[in-house]
């Protein structure tokens, strides 16, 4: 079988080098075109050393005509508003999309100009985007051209809170999302906020209850609940490089009992291959999923007060990023949808 | 001026350490005696050796008649249920005595048996002891002969809440307390579970709604809003040695603005010397406290929501423990309440 | 092809996890039998969490007769001592075997009583096994029914030190090795001296000039050298859980040139698949090599003093124990000594 | 008595921010004037939050003519480069300097172009300058107008290595000094280099054997040694945020033994209040001097290679920078010391 030929473009971040170490290992497609903001032409390891030696791809400057021309998918690990630019010209050339900016997340362009403080450029391509969180959207995926690869953050806080949502049990107005996230969610290059002396032994809390991944958590719980969710989320910052751990609260309706709860997990989750329900009394660590694509959960329910108690661990640069945006491409390409993502965590 | 004679009981343990390096410091008391559980009697270095050479008295056994007839006040650095094996005995020396165990927090010993597992033995004395949290209860800590100091997580949630619990402000059955903590609150000896490469770079949650500190919050919270205060209670372990963030959610009531809720808080901390209402957009690090006895704070309100969100970070060896014994140990004493405790955050 | 049937004893300590990881997406080998110090029979996900779900394959107390009749090669992942116990078992049966322990590779039993403190009860076999280092001893490794996997300083220093002191180029009196490590190298069970809280921060060496890994390292230079070398080795812990940074310093013979000292570690590492001498100005970091089987290598001459500085990384747990475990199984399998082993360094 | 009032220029980086942490509990000195980079006149909580409400004076952009006349000492917490442009100012205006730079450490003015690239240019003001290592120099310390604090790497090296440089007992070719540092040392805003994500559990090299605090160190130890010496000096960056471990080694004379060796160290540092030699067995750790002026020692001798291996822990912020200065400062102003340093570190 011919492998599908994918280019990736991004590739020195570090979202970009996760999906190339994936795909370098990947049984079915070939990567055979590389961008990234260079100076000069380079080989892969002069721009993410660690990689060294293992592809024989120039890392060159974007050029769309080039890239397009030599792939069928082309991967956009870019930031927001950089993807936009050029998403159309890739699609209109015929090539696929897969899209880690979250530039056609939202499809409300104005709740889009809202949080990311500029205006949408292709506001005629959301509806053709396909939001991709595959226990959601598995059959839509396969068929879309233009997949918007969703937030490290909602993609914890989703996989906690759609099953009680979308079941009705939990009371709207309760929801509240705790998370706390490794630093390498601010990218490679995050300034001066970011060092090791400033971060290493030390919590805090950012851009509480406004931070731009908002309004996509709460949009695919209203359209999970069937009706306006309005939650509080509140982002932390962790002491460690990569994983998210996401603590979901909701109170629920009287007579749900923990049984049920559970149950209703187990079921919303049967078969899926990379959400694990923990069991009863395993709580989800960041570090038991660290650089895989698996997401642990535990939900639980406090019985004095009727609130459940849902705990996510990702990886947020694969279950959160890259990793599911492999999963994605296997969704769209019929392939396999764990082929090259079976690895398990790096322990310790 | 005499200065006091104080004794610390527990001196080899991370609590018992810092009310020694905070004491060798102060301007008007005097340690005159030390025990720990060691086989022979020690130098201190030999027991802790960050603090060689800072004292010249030995670590003993614990003998409560040598002890007590060599101070006038005593540290009681020991774990829950040891504590009150010895509580008795020095109060009976007419010695005062500052507790940081558990066992004189409760009032219900009905409640500490079954969050503590065992039974109390000297229930009668719970009724004498004062609740040592300084901004709740500064005069009855004065005059008292037993001093129950607060619990680091209480200590971090009662002062995010209770403003709020005490002007009837919040939703009782709204509040949920989400809080990260440093792997230090386990002990100088906390066994397999906290190795270093188990917990480095992971979060994880534990005893989740099931914390034994959980009663200790409510029952302050209870006395506080003047109603039974049930409220879920999630600790999480970070990867950082010491402090806690506590994040704290509530629904507040109709027409409660973000204005009069900053107010409520500066009313309520006015002259507090530990108590540090940030400016508005700042947000509590647990940095920017750790090795001081200050709670940094923060209150938010999220309109969009009408949920009030309040974060505060200590570090739970000082404010959460040591630095407010000594605290309390001035309060009881007559003493400026800011004695020892003046030293400002190692950053980084 | 029919897959070769391997055995992992140990599979509950990290070694053992790591080769069970490596394995599970091996190509040509097939699990076929895992044991463990258990209480009771239990799934690999219970013994090691992260790998729930991995292998279908019951962890077992071990019982060698079972094993063996189940495999045809055993890795041993077991504590110096303990795995000696069990070699001679393996090899009478016709397994052979890849032991993570020192217990095979000291030439002299005298030297293996010295300093592993306990008398070898099979020294007939040493002078079967081969010290697994594959690019010193690849022939050998080949042909071996008894491979003794070297240690993870071992690995670090010798790859640094063995072309220079191999050419004849090294003043055999002026060698040190000032080498950092991860946590992981105490293994999952260290005791109290590795806590987080102990650990984190904090930067201290240790067994100063007294390793039982440096009767391994002298043996095999000596062996390089053809003449008696003893060497300084310090070994320190460094606040991480993974990798091994090693800094070795020798005097260089008159005339030697940095140019010349270059081109002799090019030529000794040439079409080495692991070990990567990096581009002139850029030095290993741990990081680099995370999880990967590499050993990341840079020369550099201190013209001043005719200092030679070579240092090397390596992951502890892979170039260090368990990937050059698998590498060395490779060998004598006669598969292509990368199967598995491809991946690149986790990094961030 | 008058307190002596003292400026701190610099005051909102680590070492300037460390200094009035410092002078804040001094008993003796009163901080009269703060100036940093600022764009308008700030309050210190705004150039260092962590310090918010310890000192009631305005950090200012530097008027040299405004602080020299507002004290009579000033702390120069400036860049290299930097400090020489106002060091002559300071002295001219009848202040006394404390100058943290490196630019009055090296008595060559042509080796300070060489290492710092830039031309020095106050030469004449050099041979005035007292290096500023207490425990080599401090009656000459004692008289100085212009103080040149030592550097953080240095300290830690010299304090390992002059007794045994000093006593002539060391071969001056075969000295080795394997330095492993925490993040702070290259100050608050160290770049992208520096981010958490790339530090954390990583350690790496950098500046092989030419850093430029290489010729600092064998300038002082030419000085001790009577003839030129020659050193290797590899820093390392370690995943921590204080704290420098340095591990020195050196061939000895034939015949000298242990006890000769720890005897020369005990005599040497006799009577010196930051100086500790650990007991026989127990090694330097950074943690046990984190936040504290201490530098912790331990010396051995490999008898196997006639190497000794000495070392030492200190807190580069502390005795490697602010605190030394602090040191110095009581030294200059004829003042206990230890005053305003005798705190023990800050354990976990």
């Amino acid at each position: 079988m011919a492998r599908t030929r994918v280019a990736v473009v991004g590739a020195s971040g570090y979202t970009g080098a996760e999906i190339i170490r994936l795909l370098a290992a990947h049984p079915h497609v070939e990567i055979t075109a590389l961008s990234a903001k260079v100076e000069k032409t380079s080989t892969l390891g002069e721009v993410f050393p660690s990689l060294r030696g293992l592809l024989d791809i120039p890392v060159k400057s974007l050029d769309v005509e080039e890239v397009a021309g030599a792939c069928d998918l082309a991967f956009l690990a870019l930031p927001h508003g950089v993807s936009m630019q050029f998403v159309p010209e890739f699609l209109k050339r015929n090539v696929r999309v897969i899209d880690l900016s979250a530039d056609y997340r939202l499809t409300d362009p104005g709740l889009y100009q809202q949080w990311y403080k500029r205006e949408h450029t292709s506001p005629g391509l959301i509806a053709d985007a396909v939001y991709g969180l595959p226990e959601l959207n598995r059959s839509a995926i396969a068929g879309t051209k233009l997949l918007a690869n969703p937030g490290c953050f909602p993609t914890g806080a989703l996989l906690a809170l759609l099953p009680l949502l979308g079941e009705g049990l939990a009371d709207a107005g309760s929801i509240t999302v705790d998370a706390k996230t490794g630093a390498s969610g601010a990218g490679r290059w995050p300034g001066d906020a970011l060092t090791f002396a400033a971060t290493t032994g030390n919590m805090r809390a950012y851009r509480v209850a406004c931070h731009q991944h908002q309004p996509e958590m709460e949009q695919e719980l209203t359209l999970a609940a069937g009706n306006d969710v309005r939650m509080v989320f509140v982002p932390h910052l962790a002491p460690m490089s990569r994983g998210i751990l996401s603590t979901a609260y909701a109170s629920v309706k009287p007579g749900t009992g923990a049984r049920k709860l559970r149950s209703l997990y187990e079921a919303a989750y049967e078969g899926e291959p990379f959400v694990r329900i923990l069991p009863q009394g395993e709580l989800p660590q960041t570090a038991g999923v660290r650089g895989s694509n698996f997401c642990d959960l535990q939900v639980m329910l406090d019985e004095r007060t009727m609130r459940a108690i849902i705990i996510t661990a990702i990886d947020n640069l694969l279950k959160g990023a890259s990793g599911q945006a492999v999963q994605n491409m296997n969704i769209m390409l019929g392939l396999e949808e764990t082929a090259g993502l079976e690895g398990r965590a790096i322990v310790p």
